[in-house]
């Protein structure tokens, strides 16, 4: 698991006052890793998808605004508290569908109120420890999701796998992709097949990258090749992350997810969902009620060519998330224990 | 319909014994006109798509063994037939999966094999006629199949069509998109979705050039955004192409057309599959029998891009086409008529 270990998305220098990333734009070619200081560097990084993946953005948000209570020259809790907000609502506002930044960035402002009255050294090192233990609870919560979705596969099976769920969208191990790590550690011989996942690739890119780095046997596809590989039958189950899981279970991942979703259930392909309980927001009914981001036209016809592969002026719908169906998911797969349907019922518990 | 006009795709200059094609894979950057003399030159121009779509590869083909025979100097009709079979042959290696490729060498062949005894004169001349034939019927195919569609159809539709089955896959018109460019002359006002068809991108390079050219509203689409467009409810029917439709209805189309053809069915969108009776093979019982393509990795790896967008040495599965099963067909639409399920009998009867 050279790649789990060697590799690491997001952390800290906190000597250097800065928030370490790993370029995830630049992968497969360049492994470079970015220095950020200003809160406008950390925001820049989560919108263009330098560091991406639900966890990941969840973890570089907490220590986002950690430092920018640091930075701040607040001598009473009060003023710090206002700083504080400022950069809360300023990163929230980078990406909107992905329910880990906002959760994270609730959780650091609770450690913050909690310090109501208290010196801002004191208040500045509760956020540091804050922000540390997302880190680290993420890495538990993803290692105890591989062993909970790896105890529903068997040894040699075929898996498909769209975007990137993988170690560097979270802090370690990945969700979708942390059992294929854990069986590959075993044993188990898994054939993995990634979905380039148009437009921006990270299939190609970062999943493909990560499996080779792995030693798993990866075969890359174009995500318009699910029917045939499945009918070819090839694939045994579909692993995915999520961005966001409805109260009923539907769930918001990168777009053509539910694509993909809906041609498992035509070949009776089991549909997993790896999903962290921080992605689950019980406030949201259902799918209905989750903001999809849309991105820019430039992304589809021009980004990553040689030259523009659409005419000039060509109008695009560029939606970085779609909604999955819960109909079309055969389990959610947590931290916590696996939920099937009904999953309103299932979520609800495990959520109390 | 200028683009319709104005746009030749294959074209003879008898006078230079040379084959004209636009080459598509210059599109849309570039519009640029081959001119291919030797069979080689030929069978590359097919093999690397600078001439694409069912319909056009079989123009080209027939023009191309017309060429042949042209160029031979052979003194009677026996040695002219052993040119001429040498040349269909080879013709026929190009690529395996279009049918038209094969139906317009057999119509050529059976136009030469009619002309037994008669001087090599008249037998080029017979072959030249046969191939204008083939070309000015192919117009005619699909100007009937566009008022066929478009009589299913409503103004003011949203329509979402994959790959390129446009003026440029054809003598003229398109088959799929024939009833957009009929529909755009009567003010019919559509709003087409142009899925991009990875990873040789014919939706985003050609489609999506085709009808911007022509004044139709379009938006271009990456592939696996079908499922978020329909449950928006912006798709009132799906329109495709086909390379082989087999006896039973199943359809080898551009890859990716099953996997739409899944999700139109699934949210309850009529989907056409728009074919000239020469891409019906009744010899072929069922999708099983049609032979796949593959196509090279580096087409979905490296292709298009300024740098690799996935990691070197990584393996991957390109298929050219896939087979949409005839469940998920509403209708296949020929310029003889519409044919509703169940396709045995109806394709039988409109084949006789």
């Amino acid at each position: 698991m050279s790649v789990v270990d060697d590799v690491v998305s997001v952390r800290l220098d906190d000597e250097k006052n800065a928030l370490i990333i790993l370029d995830q734009t630049l992968l497969p070619g360049e492994t470079k890793y970015l220095t950020l200081t200003t809160q406008q560097q950390i925001w820049d990084a989560i919108y263009r998808l330098q560091v991406r993946g639900a966890p990941a953005i969840g973890i570089a948000a907490a220590y986002g605004v950690y430092l920018a209570a640091k930075q701040s020259s607040a001598t009473e809790w009060a003023a710090l508290h206002a700083d504080f907000t400022e950069a809360r609502k300023f990163l929230a506002s980078a990406r909107p569908t992905a329910v880990n930044l906002f959760w994270a960035l609730d959780r650091m402002q609770r450690c913050l109120d909690a310090c109501e009255g208290q010196p801002v050294s004191r208040c500045k090192a509760a956020l540091l420890a804050e922000a540390h233990a997302i880190r680290e609870e993420d890495e538990q919560v993803c290692k105890a999701i591989g062993e909970n979705a790896l105890a529903l596969l068997r040894p040699g099976m075929g898996l498909l796998t769209h975007c990137n769920a993988g170690t560097i969208a979270t802090a370690k191990y990945g969700t979708a992709l942390a059992p294929i790590y854990l069986g590959q550690d075993r044993g188990y011989g898994f054939r993995v097949f990634a979905d380039e996942t148009r437009p921006l690739l990270q299939g190609a890119r970062l999943t493909a990258w990560e499996l080779q780095q792995a030693g798993v046997d990866v075969t890359l596809l174009c995500d318009d090749m699910c029917s045939i590989v499945m009918k070819n039958g090839w694939v045994d189950a579909c692993l995915v992350g999520c961005d966001r899981v409805a109260a009923n279970g539907d769930t918001a991942n990168k777009i053509g997810t539910s694509t993909l979703s809906i041609v498992a259930s035509r070949y009776g392909v089991p549909f997993y969902v790896c999903a962290p309980t921080s992605t689950i927001d019980m406030n949201c009914t259902s799918g209905k009620d989750i903001q999809i981001e849309l991105r820019q036209d430039s992304e589809i016809s021009t980004l990553w060519y040689k030259t523009p592969q659409a005419p000039a002026g060509i109008k695009a719908y560029n939606p970085a998330f779609d909604v999955t169906d819960n109909e079309f998911i055969t389990a959610i797969i947590t931290e916590k224990g696996v939920v099937y349907p009904p999953f309103e019922q299932g979520l609800a518990e495990i959520m109390k």
